[in-house]
């Protein structure tokens, strides 16, 4: 493996920060958008499961693995499970749970990702965790909270967003698709967004194998062929069809980011009770089976590649059979993934600030932070759709986005644990004060209150008079209010101009060679 | 001790609930109101502290008692401590370390408290928890979402929906105050309207130490004078003035329960970084000194009784100076207070879904569900101001009100963790299903979809044609129309005739006995 990987020593976040952070605040002082650390969890994980019942979900997940079987519908992902040993019957694939755990003993327990700012270069796996916003909603809810069609101006204001917002910790890719650009090109404009306006991490698409052969390209572009070979600079995501079915595009997306050495996601997508068993812990067994043969895969294809244990986890609604969030359900199973994850030493991925409502109405807000909290005491490591999601993900929320944002660095203050550096003086400020007294002006809190308690920027906590006075503004008018401010305040951290060059050379080459539809093309 | 404390094995939820169960179904039959049984914690509790942490922060605490002292403002007080051994010097008490652990020693660790159906008898501490509303709103949110002042009739309507929800155990008293009653009697209406409307158990009013007689007259004529001298059947709350002052008023009320052999919650007033240092641990050690040096006092008053570890908390706004809700300092607290209550092997309350929002929008929600979150994982007992906090307590919202419910219906399902029973023969529907297919036809879904996923009835989860096709109804709306909905179904448990009637005798009595006035009046 490379020097990226699992016991590399990270640089202090002081040394490896303080340039970006002094930079940028000299040009606005006003407002600090430096991006937060990774972070490193300080709390205990909540562990739903003893030892015999994460190992009774193991042995359930393998006994599906060589028994049921999976479905491999791709020709090539036959042929490499033929050699790599496992038993091969038509499209199905039966894996030996040996040979599972041989393979997924190489994928690294940890590793650090790299952005084109070093400075926002992150470590995941293990106590590191990082926040990811939602991708992929084909309609936003625009800066007047209009729901509409989104075009590459709305993508790209969430790149924006995303590079302004602290915790969170990358561009991603297509949040919303943008519906002005042929579909079979879109991915090449997609990735040069995510690219542009931010220099944080980014995602990687994975439409179709050759899309994702082009994000390869355009990524060595940007870092070089022999970097990226040693070092993770993307993430590609590839869901799986439960119940225990994966396709040719997510497996051939999967060859083109894994033969780079780019990490994926392998994400079973889990509808609870539709496409998996009517019961909590035989759904996550079912869906840890899937992960597993996803992340052996990733093993066949490279030994040692970065892989993600993923999964996208919702229960459906009896009435609609739509998705829902914020459910005890979903909950419960991400603590359990978690811990299999753990068992199986992999990285692992989860969604947060999931939300059902069609307006940023108080469910979407119950919703969101019933599936925050749940993603932090479960201890994920690659939390997406961090910003943003509504409506079970057909629309990404400008307001939402910058709300779940603040949301994500409350949660990260929380999954930090207490502070204890300064006890010892804080407590002395008891005797000074006394009973009946107030510390506000004591030495101690004037030095401390501001870092010592969060304050949300997007929370109203005036009294009613004051709010009526104000104009009785609700939350989605004043998180509008406050990405206009941001979006105006925007300063582009620039390419450079040779990279940008030789990006747009490639964009325009492959846009000549794909034909402009509004179908994808495995062809091109 | 009575019977009812501590090691009293509880008959098991079929046995005592079958009779109220199935009653209640026969008369309804199309919803379910029977109140959930006291929660049962399954999953682990979130402790940010190691045993060396939750020793310094006792060590804080004692010496805070022991040197900087705890101002008791009621000359009883002062006597009972310095007969218990305690150093007066004036109002200041110091409390030795070894006082207070000899005093604590002997509140009962878990205890259970009596309704008056005893289908709806509680146990309180260790897993055992309970959701109680909230109380105290001096406005209301009303079933048009009007902001206004409330009546008596307005409190009939929390009462009879407290008694309809199935995940709240308490009708609570005060849930909002009646403002077309005197203050000086209103305490016999609201303590006669939390008996009246509701089977569950209620609590006490403490707005002084005669009023809190009154209610302990009330609760002997319900349950008999000799059956609350050894069964808790109310809960009163003392809250303290926070940095270290206890006043009269919440000294005498203490007493007066505690003579009765009923619980108080013992609750600093906090307010982070206002009354207490800038520093999360050492705010935690200030309020676990307070609570201690009350929880201690109950002892003084009568030994053995039951007594709670209480606290309201909040983190205060630098720009209004108002409590916060849903940050992340007060979930940190809520785990800390948690272990310091266990530590002591005392029962502890917490407080549940607050809002800061002036209205029901998506911060309500936010904070809301970060609130209950933190308070599920931090394992709190007496879990209150379960349901309709809003506007830092400043209103209690209907359509909150009902939300806040069904939410605690969800946590109470995730805190109890996953249920295992049917694992195998769940499995065994992968095989049957196989790659591929879906579950829904599956006998084993069709017998358990319902009972295996919790399906929330107030979150909309239908497609954005069907929402808007319904008229675009977000969730305040939807919850009113809901609150509706059960109040027309309500059914009042009537009073035992003689009872009510000697009930109404005393309130009578008492109504003319103290002067109508628009002051509390400790004198009657």
């Amino acid at each position: 493996m490379t020097q990226t990987l699992s016991k590399t020593p990270m640089p202090t976040r002081e040394r490896s920060r303080a340039g970006g952070r002094s930079a940028r605040r000299a040009a606005r002082s006003t407002r600090d958008v430096t991006m937060l650390p990774g972070l490193k969890r300080g709390i205990p994980i909540c562990e739903v499961m003893d030892q015999e019942q994460v190992e009774r979900i193991d042995a359930a997940s393998m006994d599906i693995l060589e028994n049921v079987g999976v479905q491999f519908r791709d020709p090539i992902a036959l042929e490499d499970w033929k050699r790599a040993g496992a038993k091969v019957v038509g499209e199905m694939v039966y894996l030996d749970r040996g040979l599972v755990r041989d393979l997924i003993r190489t994928i690294p327990a940890d590793f650090t990702y790299h952005a084109r700012n070093p400075a926002n270069n992150l470590r995941l796996g293990g106590p590191h965790s990082v926040f990811v916003p939602m991708t992929g909603a084909p309609f936003l809810r625009d800066l007047d909270d209009v729901r509409r069609n989104p075009l590459l101006e709305d993508l790209a204001t969430f790149h924006k967003l995303s590079h302004m917002l602290p915790a969170l910790h990358s561009s991603a890719h297509h949040i919303v698709e943008p519906y002005d650009h042929p579909i079979s090109q879109r991915h090449l404009r997609i990735t040069y967004s995510s690219m542009k306006y931010s220099d944080k991490m980014f995602m990687g698409m994975t439409t179709s194998p050759k899309n994702a052969e082009d994000v390869m390209d355009m990524c060595a572009i940007l870092f070089g062929e022999e970097f990226i070979d040693s070092h993770p600079v993307t993430t590609g995501n590839c869901n799986g069809n439960s119940p225990l079915v994966w396709d040719e595009t997510m497996l051939g997306a999967m060859r083109a980011f894994c033969r780079r050495n780019q990490p994926v996601l392998c994400s079973p997508f889990v509808l609870g009770g539709a496409n998996t068993p009517a019961s909590v812990p035989a759904t996550v067994a079912q869906l840890n089976a899937e992960a597993l043969s996803a992340l052996a895969y990733t093993q066949v294809i490279r030994r040692g590649c970065p892989a993600i244990y993923g999964h996208y986890l919702s229960t459906v609604s009896m009435k609609s059979g739509a998705p829902m969030a914020g459910t005890p359900e979903i909950s419960l199973m991400n603590f359990m993934i978690g811990q299999m994850a753990r068992y199986y030493d992999v990285p692992w991925r989860t969604s947060n600030t999931l939300g059902g409502a069609k307006s940023f109405d108080a469910q979407a807000g119950y919703e969101s932070a019933t599936t925050l909290s749940a993603v932090m005491h479960s201890g994920a490591n690659y939390i997406w759709h961090s910003a943003g999601w509504n409506e079970a993900g057909m629309h990404c929320s400008i307001a939402k986005f910058v709300v779940d944002a603040e949301q994500c660095a409350m949660a990260y203050r929380m999954a930090q644990g207490p502070q204890w550096g300064d006890f010892d003086e804080a407590v002395r400020a008891v005797p000074d004060v006394g009973p009946g007294g107030h510390y506000l002006g004591h030495p101690h809190t004037q030095e401390n209150f501001q870092t010592a308690f969060f304050m949300p920027e997007l929370f109203d906590n005036n009294s009613i008079e004051q709010w009526v006075a104000e104009g009785s503004v609700e939350i989605t008018e004043r998180a509008l209010g406050y990405a206009k401010t941001l979006l105006s305040e925007y300063q582009e951290p620039k390419l450079d101009e040779a990279k940008n060059e030789e990006l747009l050379d490639y964009i325009a080459r492959r846009e000549r060679e794909i034909p402009a539809s509004h179908e994808l093309n495995q062809e091109y």
